[in-house]
């Protein structure tokens, strides 16, 4: 992975599933992980149902907006798998059964002794112009076409593409955090912080209450790929922190 | 709740410990429940950063779209918290003090002896004709302007806003739903699901594979609002999984 500036991402979500609320999604917080860990910028997420007109216009926004799009979900067999579809009408290419997606899929299925059907092969169509993402864990690739990143639903196998596609991506500047306690509420450091914000545009603030901790805390959160701007906004963050404990009498507890 | 044909919805996620992956989010999923039991079809979610200029492009995206819009996270005390300021604009109205939320606040800090201050007050500041949502869990309200409802992103508070907002929500007819179980992988059963969907337009199929049994298993799961179709569907599904079970010599466990 090379380094640049800034480079952005979006994350699109497809499937009626979520929606519904019957499947909770956790692909969302692994690309975000996965994101920062590369120094990516995740700037949006959309989820959309398994309609065909509302992914192709998810797509065709975000990709003109962000560096890299992200997809996961409906690229399996069935009827209502309708992304690789709905990705060749947004780039106007057509989707014909690729000869290396269909050998990984039937070397996979000899193995297991898994009947080739037409469901089957469904997952063997891949648009005209992309490359495969490999997939270690089923086998049914999925694809990159320009700068959208098409992968599969299921957790386990979304994360595998991840992984497979990571050394292809180019990076942005590390970013660094530092995390600080304050055992007062927000309301109590919200002010000041906004001062300090005000003076560190390039280290970005935070603010998060925690609950359920039976006394008012709050996190803040400091953010920049600047180590020595980082820490000097850390250090005036913890005196201010250190003044508002001292204001409400607050002894914060040995950690 | 009244009932009407089809009512739509649209979430906002707004918060860049989302999108960093430092908060893993968990209100969309208490939503997509929360509108499946009301019959509410939420058809879209969105998760953007801490950016003025995104959250109103996008709750202005959302709330031409969708019968209802809810947003959640950036109404607390701090400087990133401009949720209420991007909403005022995105409708063209003013922001000021609301003396129904300053009161609703400033009892609430009397009773813990919290401090009234600038940073606090930010949290009473509500666009000139919303109505308020209150908060039972920490008194802070979130508001309804037009069909954009505004909520907290802490998720216990977020989740008793949407109880205080289930009674002036209207929903759509009640949507009835089955989940079948198929012991073979969802491919052995792809193109006749099809060919099921076709004929039943009004019954929504999914197809998911399950992970990690041991062995392929699919659940297919049918949605309806009427209940007749629903178990007309479902039986024709049954019949294909047994013929599938039948064809692959699987024995099904007893459940």
């Amino acid at each position: 992975m090379s380094s640049t500036d800034r480079v952005t991402a979006g994350l699109l979500v497809i499937g009626d599933e979520i929606l519904s609320g019957r499947t909770k999604d956790v692909n969302i917080g692994a690309t975000a992980d996965f994101c920062t860990d590369l120094g990516i910028d995740l700037m949006e997420v959309r989820i959309v149902a398994d309609i065909e007109d509302d992914i192709i216009a998810a797509v065709n926004a975000l990709r003109q907006r962000y560096t890299y799009v992200f997809t996961t979900g409906g690229i399996g067999p069935t009827h209502d798998d309708i992304t690789a579809d709905a990705i060749a009408k947004a780039f106007g290419v057509a989707l014909p059964i690729n000869p290396q997606a269909r050998e990984m899929l039937e070397s996979r299925w000899k193995q297991a002794g898994t009947e080739v059907n037409e469901a089957r092969l469904r997952m063997a169509r891949i648009p005209d112009g992309a490359d495969l993402i490999v997939n270690s864990v089923s086998a049914a690739p999925g694809f990159r076409i320009g700068n959208v990143h098409v992968m599969a639903g299921v957790p386990v196998i979304m994360r595998a593409m991840l992984e497979a596609l990571a050394p292809t991506l180019t990076g942005g500047k590390k970013v660094l955090s530092v995390a600080i306690k304050a055992w007062v509420g927000e309301g109590s450091v919200g002010s000041q912080l906004g001062e300090i914000q005000a003076q560190y545009p390039d280290v970005k603030m935070g603010s998060y209450p925690q609950m359920g901790t039976g006394r008012p805390t709050t996190e803040l959160v400091l953010r920049s790929s600047d180590p020595m701007r980082l820490e000097e906004a850390a250090e005036k963050v913890r005196e201010m922190v250190n003044a508002a404990h001292e204001k409400a009498g607050v002894v914060p507890p040995q950690e």
